[in-house]
């Protein structure tokens, strides 16, 4: 089964407002495709809800998937956004991934879709 | 009796000139809606008060009112800022929920109201 | 004697620049007016000067003529801001009180006058 | 050989997103050109790709290059910022570097170069 | 000797691009002008530089030329200011002196010169 | 059913070695016997196995057990203590509740039973 | 009417098991006998109870009937100290004070009675 | 292979002194084995080697063997003590693991083998 | 006037009974003998008076007497506790010192005389 | 040169009284003997003096003196404590040495020669 089925919605209980939903996931793990070793990072998702939110607990079932999968920093940020993006059509969506420390070097990649609400501190996360 | 019927309010006593006035609170707790577990969050109310004020204890009370209520994240964010609202018609008001630990992701849920006043970090919170 | 009248000032001896002046007293006290019983508050005052700036011992004078009064959070927040005005008439100033756990409840009060100056950095406190 | 030919550079997965990389490298180490003295910094590199990425193991090789250079801190800041750019010519790239107490005093260099996203949070570091 | 005459300066080897320099002095000490008292301060020096850099060595013993000067707070933040303007004629420049504790009460002090720079962060400090 | 009975075991799987184990429950809540509001406490259980270990989700729902339970602060720590004990048997117990602020206080409990290891840092906490 | 008077108790409710009480009070104030000038502390107190125990809310009132008492940290901390030892008789108690900064100066004050309990941990404080 | 088959060791460099090596692996996953959800833990090792040490990069390796392996946290806790003295020997060793929080519980687990020496600090880690 | 002579006492008002008395002064400053340039330190001083205690604002003048003398870290350090050892004889003294960095090192002294009392936690700092 | 023979001494100036005298050395830097790849450490050296003390400027370049050489983290921690030894003959004396992130492990050493004073705290570190 590909990730992006495994992701499930709600319909927003309050559709009328923009409101800001953030979750964040800290033990998420994934391969590098170069050398098989492990990967670590704390994932932090926002988004504004058009018609549907993100049930939790199919989140973390998503998230969970790619323990055992091969793929670079800068591209799993992107497929989770484009992921999440399809299963709830948001108004406006941030993936930020914060990973651990290889050769010395911390990494963190932020890649975000849609018009930013200007409500400020909404697009600077925590 | 409805939780909204509990919020008290006092005349503001400086009217004439916009300020902001945020209270925290670390001791929330309300059910799942799904599995009846409790949830547990801290809720930081921000507003710039119209004609009246949001009386302290009465706003305690309020939020106690959820204990036995199963009610998800999105939603009760959406509601206590609603009931808020309603008990005050303040200028502008955000409501600011931060849950624990849930398969290890952590969530925020942010809802405001009204046109944001344009005093910098007024909005930003802490 | 009124606590206004105890706020003594020098002159801006830089009264060509808009520069940022910020004081935090730590240990401000006074009453609650409805239980009697003492709050605790730190409160912040930042402003730019016009040709008058704020004397240090006075400030703490001043301050401390509250630890009798009882006065709501609300209303000390803006009187404080009053009686500063009146004493050394800042291009702009704000005043910000942040009041110890009641009920389970922390309460800031941010209050301000004047026309913000537009340095990036100087509303937003720390 | 020179440092800058020892960046290696890979195609930008997602080259139709802007999105946010950075590099925070805990342990970079020059020397003094006046006293011969090691120094040692931290170093943040933030950008935009454009159609390529920066490989993460030649960044961390180029980066001890350093380690026997004699060279100025606000002069290697730029000549990093200047290396990378010649590298991979990003949309926009920032080099923040902070180095560690020198005669009681501690210095943050940040250069960059091209038009700065408006995503807000992008520009801001940690 | 007049403090302002023993900063140095040196070209400035980047002077094409405008980028950030930030200087922070822990050990700053004055003398009170009223009571002789001794002083402590924090300093942070931020600019963006023309054709001249500020030489640190030079900087830290023009910083400790205030150890037996009487001077207030005010005062001597903006002095510092003008002095450091004189010696390399920044295109921006901001000074912060953040003061121990003195009555109870903790006053930073912030002045800046010339048209601060749009990008985002360079103005906030840390 | 009584609280006590909630609490399920498994055979210690290492029984030959004395080790520590450690649970920190951050999401305790009761109510206070004298005015029925509610209490919130963080609680540390630290414990020697001997034949067994206590099951990590009876003990979730044990403490869960206690939401709408008026008990002292000094009685429950006690009570939790005697029942972990009747369930596992344990070599050495300690039971430690950090209540939330009433009335501008803090209040920390700490119960233990049995010989307490001779290993330094056992008997510490965190 | 005495301070120390204001202290009420209440049974042990396990007299049989040792165990430590802590309370922490963040908002004492007094005032210096010589200059009249308001101090501030926090005050930890720990024991093990015999018979009694301190009933919460009459420690608060106990602790803010110092409010307009001119007395030095080290009495204070001593007075204290006998007068809960006076309505409760513990196995052991300690106070501690910590006073917020005079003249550049951060006092703390520590006294205990009675033989101090030998568990590890009980007697560091936190 | 069995995971403990892949610990290597090298000579200790200094045998005839007694000291202190602590590893600390902050990436460690396994699998809960009556749910086969993941499981995140920091892992501390804390040695004084007697004629042979850990190397490092067959350390790393080791933890990861655990990745797709069901154990509960207290034996795994145990068995990667027993895997470690089989390896090397040592006079004393600890094993700590922090677990990340479920259903609202932090666990930690803590076990050693040896003679304890007597050195304050050595036992009781960071 | 020699420093030793500046400190004044005052009789210990609960001689009785042996407590702690800390006092942290952050704000010391000495110079170099070697180069002239000025040193930062913070002091903690802990006690446990005899028959009398030393005078909070004597100590402050005390220790800013040092502020044109040349001296070392080490000796500086055990002449302060000399000096307040002549002054006030107490049963059990430390001195500590804690240097700002020089050359990238940072430098600690700790200096006691007399039997230290064995209450636990006594002899820690903070 | 040896580095060993880089270390200077001047003559305690309190001999007569066992006190600690603690140097932090945040920058120190080697190479792996199997990659030669840079180590990065934090150092902090703990002792008691007999007849002479360790040279601060000495000590810098003592420890400066190991950028180029290939040494592993077990070996370089008991060398530079033997050198230390070697050259300033304490009564007792102990090296830790803190390295930096490496396959996601964090390493500490640390060693120790004499008998150990039996004061508290002096072990503990910092």
């Amino acid at each position: 089964m590909e990730p992006s089925s495994m992701i499930e919605t709600f319909p927003n209980p309050h559709p009328r407002r923009d409101y800001l939903i953030e979750h964040r996931a800290g033990e998420f793990t994934s391969l590098c495709p170069k050398t098989g070793q492990p990967d670590f990072a704390k994932i932090t998702i926002r988004y504004v809800a058009s018609e549907a939110c993100i049930e939790l607990r199919s989140l973390k079932n998503y998230l969970q998937a790619y323990r055992d999968k091969g793929i670079f920093y800068e591209d799993v940020t992107n497929v989770i956004l484009d992921d999440l993006l399809a299963s709830c059509s948001p108004k406006w969506m941030e993936v930020k991934t914060r990973w651990t420390v290889r050769g010395g070097i911390h990494t963190v990649i932020r890649a975000e879709h849609g018009e930013r609400p200007l409500r400020p501190g909404w697009g600077g996360g925590s």
